[in-house]
């Protein structure tokens, strides 16, 4: 399975402007099975307030950034994971999307909102799902959710193969221990962060590719990018350590669960 | 709070050499508060068979290594935490101790064996206990439980400040994931490898001794050598990461409990 993470600015608010960008970007990815995009990859991030970012949002349903992620895949022959700023009635969630030429395959919702997007956004209320492509069971996860080491440590014994994180990083620490999550776990992961400057913010780059045994396959710096790793995902259902130890089933779960 | 992290080679299977070693090292630490040790720092590591170990094993009640561990604690003011090869009856376990000037303070048994430990000795039985120390709560764990999230993530949910983490490690991966767990957990990690080498083992060293957001205060190479961090441990006290996120209170515990 051949990944592609596209590290790249979003328009703010301008979604014929990020279709465009994304066009070129997805022309140098051809021959990609997966692309990985950033969080909020259709609107940008720094709302100034819950109706501007309601302004900016679809639902899941009619969506125009959706319909073109769809037709790319048709193109390319591509799988898109992607952050999505949804809407659903009056609700916004900070949610990640994996949609084939068929549509939507899988939907996450961030569970753990950051700063002012708790005054923005819902808190995810779809769990920790994991979705089958080929054979492969891929699991998402959203920017800040990374510092809770739960969810990894839950999708992984769920049996997770490979984790999507689709991210907005304004500071450099995530990349930093995304590798040990890999390496604990005997996952990959694929951390999609995004460039560029709004407002006060400055978002971080460094997005990275891990493998199972938390080596950084590739990692981007902070310009525009797109990081491929040719991976395995099925050498995440390999636990063993030693011949004698087993990331899982050596866990004393009479003490800690 | 001063931490002294002792990185050495204990003689193997020879206490009085052991001994003589320390005498020299803890003359060099006058002056810290607490004093870590490497794991099994009273035996070596690499016995023949379970009758080796048995040999080179003394029961925490009459142990001619802890006594001088006492003396030491009384001479210099120090509280020493070290790993221990513990005989109880026909059993051995992989432990660790903290003592002062009175005696034994603390005592925990390694709950996850790495290789041909699981021939020796009996996974531990004490649970995760957390020592209070003028008002400071300090955890324990053993070399290759570094593996296991859940052993860090819940002495922290217990409230542990400082984990002190004597080590035999003979790969370099450890080192690398602890900065990370200090940063998740927001709590302090002392964790004190052995250097040297017995028969086919190489142990890596690098110790290390990192603050509650995952910064490296000291680091050692692959020599003999005493790391020493000016900590306040009341720090772990705060989990908050934002104005807005605490990196515990912002769990879904709906999800992932």
């Amino acid at each position: 399975m051949k990944i592609a993470v596209i590290q790249f600015a979003p328009a703010f608010g301008n979604l014929n402007a990020t279709i465009e960008k994304l066009k070129v970007l997805f022309l140098q990815a051809k021959g990609a099975d997966l692309i990985v995009l950033p969080e909020l990859a259709n609107s940008g991030y720094n709302f100034e307030s819950k109706l501007q970012a309601m302004e900016f949002s679809e639902t899941a349903e009619e969506s125009i950034y959706l319909e073109f992620l769809q037709k790319q895949c048709k193109e390319y022959n591509f799988v898109i994971a992607s952050g999505f700023l949804e809407r659903e009635a009056v609700d916004l969630y900070n949610s990640a999307i994996i949609i084939d030429t068929n549509g939507i395959i899988g939907k996450y919702r961030k569970l753990h909102l950051f700063m002012k997007e708790k005054l923005i956004f819902k808190a995810g209320n779809l769990g920790l799902p994991i979705f089958e492509l080929n054979g492969v069971k891929i699991g998402m996860l959203v920017c800040f959710d990374w510092m809770f080491p739960e969810v990894w440590r839950k999708m992984a014994l769920k049996g997770v193969d490979l984790i999507l994180h689709p991210s907005n990083l304004v500071l450099p620490y995530a990349q930093t221990v995304i590798p040990s999550y890999a390496l604990l776990n005997r996952i990959f992961i694929a951390t999609a962060n995004r460039i560029g400057l709004e407002k006060e913010l400055k978002f971080t780059g460094q997005s990275v590719i891990v493998n199972t045994r938390g080596e950084i396959l590739s990692r981007a710096s902070q310009s525009e990018s797109i990081l491929i790793a040719d991976i395995n995902p099925l050498e995440a259902r390999n636990k063993k350590i030693t011949p004698l130890n087993d990331a899982f089933e050596d866990r004393r779960t009479d003490i800690y669960e």
